[in-house]
């Protein structure tokens, strides 16, 4: 395992592990994890889709990739609760960006997405992946719920169960109406984090309702407290395989400005850590983290969120990846 | 009420809401609400007050209902708790700006802004102003205040009960001294929350307990919880007609940190919400949200909050609008 | 044509020019123009599209027509060089934006913009538009060139004359290769002034040239003084009808940094500015100033200089619109 | 005391205290408090430490006490909860930067820095130190525990007790390891709040537990609340003379952005603010707050915070400084 | 001369000057000047006046000491043309800022600065000041021109000749047009330069061509170039007293972002040097550089400028007050 | 050579140049050139030294490579004046950061620089590195000067040729008196351009001068012309071997507001570029672009620059590598 994050420099023939170089070096793949050419020699894929067609509002997702990228180089290796090393326990590698063949038609570029998340899934590697807007969510779930729907658990302001929006049933606001309808997740098993604000018609909120998720407002949360929060998406996932997917606009805009379409009133950095670390155990067979737009990140603190929920992801899924 | 909203468009003759197109489109009017020739055709109006001559420390504030009307597109209609549309109840409208005639003499700006409001509520019109600094909120007391003392909910990191400032007892940390001076408002009938921060002289802190004011402090409001603090509003106020005064400094410079006196410590926005949720029913006849100051809000957040909370009030105001 | 200007207070009933009112003050139109309800009341048309789907690169300009809009209240009315106020020559309007029925698929979207300035170019009035990016003047042109090619002034960075980029043939470099295929400019009477910048491919350079389009790179830029460029403009573009486009990646992004594809070694506003003011007495049909992306424009200067550009345009279009 | 705060202008003659000034006026020392030529004049002495060699990811802290004074403007006299104006109990001074004599060797600048505390405590001045970054509180530690090991309570992310780093054992990340093993404090009286966050080894957190430090990880402190974690420090330090340390980074970077090494998920303002009011009547023999990092700081919320934490840590050095 | 610049540290005992210390050290006093006590030890005087009620659009330079001083810590001794270092020539000195005793009544206000300044030039020293808004000219010039009209250099966007506007005759518009109607300066003795931008009215530019001051137009500084506006500067103004003041918005706004009303196509911070350094040896008696508003200055530039301009007309005074 | 550039995705298989792919996609190499594993294969080895313990001012230069790495990918292939591409003609790579061994004693940290770069130089390839300040360039000279003094082109604001500065004789304003001292530069055939701003002292020019290096400061830019510094510079350097080294604080900060020690007045990207463009054929045996530090670089401008100043230099080198 340890051989697997060495990497020899060209010059000085030195060999090491670049996660453990000072902060500000070296290559900023995601977490400072190789680059591989071959993907038997990985667990865990580390992905980036800079993709934000699919966003009602502000851009910018196009560049989250990059930058989480970069602030992942802030990431560290054991984990302050487990004292588990997730890089101990699977071989995790930066697979480097899909690349979209056609970006200026969302339905082209929601097909390149789905196309390489599918060869990724038939290779047996677990897709962590940083966007990119929610519409690549959509396309993520096609390619890994081949067999039957899987669970969900989602947290986001937003329920992104909407219907059409300016001529096109795929955009940032609907992946989860589409992957109900298309069967790639079960709603009966989806569970929806941390929606609030206004909207301008209820048929988001009303279709997950209808359709049976189980979705928490955050004037819930705060009755419920996150530990309550966390048995219900317990109790609603179950033991079956479910995909996590987090946009970062669950969180408040004070911890996480950086966004496209940012809603006061979420959810603070501590709960979002708690969340994630309440469940351990479930059977993740992928995950996101998704609406990061650098440009309205002044201070890079979003791309930090970003980051360092993906390594509490991390920690999640070489759970189920190593089994 | 539908017309109302309806905008025609003089190049291709559509008709439609403004309030719907896409979040970066569009005059940005409050909320993107029509602009209106006659105030007989409306119920509420938003009122800018671009005025700062009255800080002691940051200005900026002059800038507030800019930003705050270009953030307000991000605002939509149905409330996600009620799942009521304001819109839907009240005849909501844009009213521009107040106009100072004499903005280099704080006495002199006062009587314009007065006299606007006066005009206002001589047609029965509604105010919810976005100020400004906080010593706009003196005249429009005294504008809506014409019968009796009215009561107050005060939310902010200071009491603005202090005294002559550097030769003006016209400023934005005197308003409410003054208003109870003249009877504009009743102190008994006034609770202050989110009190916190050193002060140079306890004179303002005095004059509000000793005038019978309810000032629940920071440390008060941990103790109390927000329902707590929600309780105790409900009580001190009670049925008859009140005011509404949020200075966005209560909120904790995190969430709000484009303001002219920040004061650590303060309000989440999570709180701010609950809070304003929880006084439905009492009688208001006006509001106002202040102390936003865009050169220091480089997020855009802070502009973001006051959007966000004037679409929360605006939704307590129609409750009294079309009684 | 003073009416025209005026606006009445639906409060005070005060009746005043927005233009004149203090700068942070008054509802951001373009330049603070009346917002008009009949085309037959307006000679020129101050035109916004928020539309910045076919960038290659950072997008943003979608935000370009309100931030334009909110700096352009900087700009005031006499012009420092001639004297002449333009707004005392033309009745002069804000007639909002266009609004793009498909925002998720660029052939659609460029439809919609073709349709709205379609329906302005019939009605007789002038445009002047805010972008956007560049991807938005094709269609315009497609608009206003109803009867044969007409010239065009291009400054810019870039030629935008490149082929088909990820699959699509539209898009914001190739808007001028599309439009001399179509026989919307005569390439002999176009010129473009500033070109700089590596490039993947001299496809577009070679284009141009090809096409008998006089290019000016920056390096001829500084051979031959700006009055040397203005002397070569008039020649080419001569008496006819001829449209000017402004990127303001034409200018150094230290001037303008808030664009999607900045290149180092532009010009200065000084001559950008002294370049238009030379262009007097041209025949300019109509006009845009695009790539503007708020996002990326933290000090507002950007859209400093692209609402100051549009003011020296107006003072061109005017001596056209007013024969 | 009055006296000690009085200031005469060269030129007017008027004698005042700039405290009281307008915050955007008057030279900023620390909290404007006078710059004094003898140290018999004074009980506290407000010190900055501009350095910051000893970080191990993003330095910038070299700037902090410049800001910090900076935003120490906004600081005013009497404490919201005690009522109780600091300066009127003891004598407070602003003696300026420590100078240190080789900033390109770590080991020198530490002696510098000892040096000069040492000649502050030697006559009987109490120290409230602005970094910096957390190295310089070893020598500090170094000048102050002359006599047997102090207690120590630290509030941070990290435990800072760390070894040797790319071939220094003098570095940010270690000084507590160092004061332990030369006998500066004593790791029964000391307890660290607010740890989180992974690590690359897990040798500081076992080295503070094996030494016998009470360690409160961020996950405890949930499960504690503060005044649980405020009863255990003042078990752990007893009432022995003790030092307060304070990295801005124990607090969540949503406030403290301006920092090297941003930890998400720490501490609110307003915890921090409830801790340290829970530490009144401690024996501190001084204290410091370090690791604001203004090129971090776009908002300066960062300094702002820092220049608070000072004030409070202030009014509790005055209960022990003044016996 | 060179004890006048020595420091003792109150801690340490050693000697030293502040303005050889490390950039990022010690109280930021202009250019790290000392503070004295007396004005007899000194021949100019360096001041702060914080003052920005007179603007007509956007706040802050209220600030603009504060950061000048900041930022002058990057200001070194010796001239990099003359290689002169100017505190060897004079003695130099912070006296602090002006205190304001009415900060909303502008004529109020505008009286205290000038009582400053008259006590200043009484006592024989040389203002070098920093505002502040473009108001503060005229107290300044009151306190100063005691005897006849004195000549004039001013650099700046504006001919700030304006009358009444917003009710009062006295705002950041208008100082130079009553400082001819009181016959503190000789219009014919005036030179502006760096004129450009709009205007709602030509009565400014009137004003001053009618009085017989000399206009440079920013056109005509292209066709003259800085050694032809040189020329005209010592012609217009000649061996007898004048005043220098700088408008930081004479500075083109890439250079400049952190200013009030700023117009693109200005001077280069290249032109500004070589400009002030072809004036030397006029018979200066005071000068100023007002204007800079650090919250619209994200990178600190404008600060920067300001100091660095300062020191350059330093450089100039000191020739005229060594005499 | 076409190979060279060439990557095949691990998930798709796909095989393309990534230097072409979308601006904000791809891992962020050097201009998105390849990782190499043997430096048999390259010819120019483009570096990052993410090092800056030598400033003695404002850090952040560590971040340097980082962000220029970052902004690197908006670099295109063609160059706009000679058609060439450079990657056409040598094979380029990145060969990572120099890692340095003790980051906390500037000697020890100059020696890993000097060891990284004399490997380099044994293998036969150019170096082109990314600073890091200007301290790095010591070592690098000292790693490929290995015979004989080579030429300096110095491109700067400072001449770097300071002696001892708080008590060490290797910082970021030494550099090149202690090349010369260890015969690593002729000073006869040293040029140094864009001097300017103040000095605490007048050691560095005289030493400059008297060496016999030939100094061009500002104003005498200003008399020559590009076309007359670029003429001296041929003159001074000759046809022997010779380095370039470009400090971004040569260029204004209206430019390159991201670095150290800001001085106001420099060279414009422009003439940067026609400098640049002026020494092709001279024969480089390396070169760097140093001092860009990203915390000060709120636009990512000044990464671009010295992104932009890589790739012409790139040019430079490409057609002395391929001889």
């Amino acid at each position: 395992m340890k051989d697997h994050y060495q990497y020899k420099s060209p010059v000085t023939g030195e060999i090491y592990d670049p996660k453990t170089s000072v902060r500000y070096s070296e290559i900023p793949t995601f977490m400072r994890a190789p680059l591989v050419s071959d993907l038997s020699e990985i667990d865990i894929a580390l992905v980036g889709v800079p993709f934000d067609i699919g966003v009602t509002n502000r851009s910018g997702a196009r560049h989250g990739p990059r930058e989480i990228r970069n602030m992942s180089s802030l990431i560290r290796l054991f984990h302050p609760v487990t004292r588990v090393n997730p890089f101990d326990l699977c071989r995790v590698a930066d697979v480097g960006d899909v690349r979209v063949d056609n970006a200026f038609h969302i339905e082209a570029a929601i097909e390149s997405i789905k196309s390489f998340f599918w060869k990724l899934h038939n290779a047996g590697v677990v897709p962590l992946t940083a966007g990119g807007d929610h519409s690549i969510t959509y396309p993520i779930l096609e390619a890994i719920a081949t067999d039957k729907p899987i669970g969900l658990i989602h947290i986001d302001a937003h329920t992104d169960t909407s219907d059409t929006f300016l001529g096109s049933n795929v955009h940032h606001g609907a992946p989860f109406r589409r992957a109900v309808e298309s069967g790639f997740i079960d709603p009966m098993r989806t569970i929806q984090i941390g929606i609030r604000g206004a909207q301008n018609t209820t048929e988001g909120w009303e279709y997950s309702l209808d359709k049976g998720m189980r979705v928490i407002f955050m004037d819930e949360v705060d009755q419920l407290g996150i530990d309550g929060v966390i048995e219900e998406a317990r109790r609603v996932v179950g033991d079956a395989s479910a995909y996590l997917t987090f946009d970062v606009d669950g969180i408040d805009p004070a911890y996480t400005p950086g966004t496209g379409t940012p809603e006061i009133g979420g959810l603070t950095t501590r709960e979002a850590l708690a969340l994630l670390r309440g469940l351990r155990g479930l059977n993740f067979v992928g995950a996101d983290v998704v609406e990061v737009s650098p440009p309205f990140d002044n201070s890079g603190n979003t791309a930090l969120v970003g980051a360092t929920l993906m390594y509490e992801i991390l920690c999640l899924l070489v759970e189920t990846a190593q089994k």
